[in-house]
């Protein structure tokens, strides 16, 4: 078995050369995704925004979807996610509904900025009252759309997430 | 041509109705969402985290990726993105990367926490430096991953997004 430091840094390094051939297939942005429970590999991913015209296509996202799939289930429970580039307020987003024990990210949000990917814009954006963010956004209809949450608290056989 | 007020209170109606045949059919949560382009409906979306064991499944989500495959492209330039509830941080980053024109949401995250969806856990945990985090999160291997990024800046036939 590996010690953490030297595991860390395997895991890193499969995610980083997803980002590469991810880069080099022209599948995406150069970012890359590995999940894993114990010593298995359960989930792998790289950035396909472009080649799949899907905006949601990050490698976190890709590589959640993957591992869930695999494990059958929509929660994470004992996984780590090793990423190349620190989670953007999407992937971390996505990361915290999955539920992994831990996550490991290599390059920083700084460094993203630094080619052009400007995950800071959404993460000062999210800080925002609604009123004054960039996308203009508006409430309508909360007494309509109240009816639809008192409906699933009054269930009793449904799946909780 | 509806008004502006009949128009989103129209569409927020379509979400609301989408949220509730997912929680009659067991599909997931109570949320919906539906994404139109002047007067037409471009992509719509339900919850479906616990049918489809994907924890990305947000009605927000579902909509984007169905509306991009639908519009052929990876941004929603001039739609409106109608939703029943206020979005997760997952939701609004998704959003944010789609680059639509307008947001309009019915239900607000506190309706949400009232069930149970407790939405503001994760926007806490956004606002936290990485170190104070719940889940535990390091950077390793910043040295072998800034590669990728150099790659991806040295490259000319690029699709950017």
């Amino acid at each position: 078995m590996m010690k953490k430091k030297e595991k860390d840094l395997h895991y890193i390094k499969m995610a980083v050369e997803l980002a590469t051939n991810g880069v080099k297939t022209g599948e995406g942005g150069p970012f890359g995704c590995v999940i894993v429970r114990g010593d298995e590999i359960v989930g792998k991913g790289n950035n396909r925004v472009t080649s799949t015209n899907d905006p949601t296509a990050h490698a976190e996202v890709v590589a959640i979807r993957d591992a869930c799939k695999n494990v059958g289930h929509f929660q994470l429970d004992d996984c780590t996610i090793y990423t190349s580039c620190e989670p953007c307020p999407m992937c971390l987003g996505a990361i915290y509904w999955a539920r992994p024990a831990r996550i490991v990210f290599a390059c920083t949000k700084k460094d993203a900025a630094a080619i052009q990917f400007d995950d800071q814009f959404i993460y000062d954006e999210i800080e925002l009252p609604v009123s004054d963010r960039n996308i203009p956004t508006e409430q309508v209809g909360r007494d309509i759309a109240i009816s639809v949450f008192e409906l699933w608290a009054s269930m009793d056989d449904k799946t909780e997430y």
